[in-house]
C-alpha cells in the first residue's frame, strides 16, 4: 500500500479511513463516485425508518439498505466493511451523541444500515457543468441548516427538516437547479433559493454544527436542497436507544459512479 | 358570429380583434395555445435578422416566418391576416414609434413576418402545474425590463437584453425553472433570479414601457426570462426604414397548441 493514499480512487479511499491514514471531510475525495449518508438503527425500527425515508424521499432517497447484522454492503461497494470505513462516526444512545472512529466493538447482529443519497455526489456534476462552488474553491464543506418545514412522520421518526445550502450566482443558481433535478438519488431539484427567513433560517451564519461556509457576497443567491442529516434529528426525536450514523461531512464512499445513478 | 366573443377560442380572438370588438392584452386568451411575438420587415433584412434570432435564441426563437409579400402563416392559423389580426401594432419608421389596429394600408410585395416564442405560452403550463402567478391573478401582466447583457449582432441588428419578471415564491420560482426549461420554443429557463441590479435593473419600479407588476411581496423573489421585445430594440438600434412589430402584450394569437410544441 503506498504512503499517500489515492483520493481519487473510492477503494483507496475506504482503506485509508479503514487505517486511520485518513479523517478527513469527504467531500473532495473519489470525484464521480456515488456517496451517502449512513444510518444504523436495531431491525425493530428497521421498517419504520424505511417509511420514514419514503415519505420524506426528496431529504432521504435510499440507495442501499443492509441485511440484519451484515457488515457489508457488496451493491454499493465489494469491500465495505460498515463498521469502520466511516471517518466518523455518532453514535447516539437515547438520542445523546458521541463521535467515534470505529464501531466494531458496538456491532450488534441485528443491525440494519441504510445508506442515503447525498449532495456531494452532485457536487462534481455541478463543477462538470461550469458551475462554480465557491464552498469547494475555499476548502470548505457546504453549510447545513435545521428548517421550521416538518418531515411527515413515521412511527417514532419525526423533526424538521434539515438542508445543505450553496452560495451561488444567479445564473448558476438556475444552472444547478436544472442540473440536480435530474438526480432524485441524490436529492433532486433545490427546495429553497434566496429568503432563508421563510423557511426558518434567521441567521445563515448559525449554521447546523456551526460548520460550513455561511457568508454570502453580494452577487450570490443561498441555495437549500433537502439532506440527509434529517434523518439525524429524527433518530433522535425518536430517543432509539442506540443508532449509529457517519458524523457530518464524513460519508460512506462507494464504488458506484454516479453517472449510473442517472 | 356571437355578440360576446368566445376568448378561449383562438379563431374566435383573432375575429374578434379583426372586427374591433377586441383590443385586450392576450395573457389571459386562448389558453393553451401558443402565443407569438411579431416582426415584420422588408426582405432586404429578413436574412440578417434570422440569424439575429438564431445567435439569440433564448430571447428569440422563432416559430413562424412568412413568404415574402404573404399576408397569411398557415402553419400557425389556417385564417391568420397578419395585417389586421393582431390587437395593436408598432410600426417603426427609421426607428421611431407610432401604434395602430391596422397595418393593411403599409402593407409591401417585399415584407417578410416573423413570428418568436412569447412566455404567455408557458404561464397556463404553470398555472396547470399549480403555480400562482400574481400579475394574473390581479389582471395584469408580467413587467418587461431592458438588461445591460448585450445580445450577439448581425448585421444591423444588436442591442440589449430585455426580459419578463414575474414574482414567485421561492418553492415556485423554484418549479417554474424546471417546468419553463422544457420550452425552448418559448424562451426556456428562467436568465436570471433574485439580484436585479447584477443585470442592470435599479428598479423593478422601471419597466419597460412602464407596465405590468412590478412590486413584490415579502416572500417573493423576481424571476426573469429572456424576452421576445428583445427583437423591437434591435430593430430600433438598427433603424430599419420600416419595420412593424405587435404592440406590447397584444401578441399574435395562433392555433397551434402548445403542447404540440413540447
Amino acid at each position: 500500500m503506498p504512503d499517500t493514499p489515492d483520493l481519487a480512487d473510492p477503494r483507496a479511499v475506504r482503506a485509508a479511513i479503514r487505517s486511520g491514514r485518513f479523517r478527513g471531510f469527504t467531500n473532495l475525495v473519489a470525484p464521480g463516485y456515488l456517496q451517502g449518508n449512513l444510518m444504523i438503527l436495531p431491525q425493530a425500527y428497521a421498517e419504520d425508518f424505511a417509511a420514514y425515508c419514503r415519505l420524506n424521499q426528496a431529504a432521504l432517497p435510499v440507495i442501499g439498505r443492509s441485511m440484519p447484522g451484515a457488515t457489508s454492503l457488496p451493491d454499493l461497494a465489494e469491500d465495505l466493511d460498515l463498521r469502520t470505513d466511516i471517518g466518523q462516526y455518532t453514535v447516539f444512545r437515547d438520542g445523546v451523541p458521541a463521535i467515534c472512529d470505529s464501531v466494531t466493538s458496538l456491532w450488534r447482529d441485528d443491525f440494519v444500515a441504510f445508506v442515503i443519497g447525498c449532495s456531494f455526489s452532485f457536487e462534481s456534476l455541478l463543477q462538470s457543468a461550469g458551475i462554480s462552488l465557491r464552498h469547494l474553491r475555499e476548502g470548505n464543506v457546504s453549510a447545513m441548516y435545521v428548517t421550521c418545514l416538518q418531515t411527515l412522520p413515521s412511527g417514532p421518526f419525526q423533526g424538521p427538516l434539515v438542508v445543505s445550502m450553496r452560495a451561488l450566482t444567479p445564473g448558476d443558481a438556475i444552472r444547478a437547479t436544472l442540473i440536480s433535478a435530474q438526480h432524485r438519488n441524490f436529492h433532486g431539484a433545490p427546495i429553497h433559493i434566496g429568503l432563508p427567513h421563510l423557511i426558518g433560517i434567521a441567521d445563515l451564519a448559525q449554521s447546523y454544527g456551526g460548520h460550513g461556509l455561511t457568508s454570502l457576497r453580494a452577487d450570490e443567491l443561498p441555495v437549500f436542497w433537502p439532506c440527509g442529516a434529517t434523518a439525524q434529528l429524527a433518530a433522535v426525536a425518536a430517543k432509539l436507544p442506540i443508532c449509529i450514523t457517519h458524523h457530518k461531512a464524513h460519508m460512506l464512499v462507494t464504488d458506484r459512479l454516479i453517472q449510473e445513478m442517472i
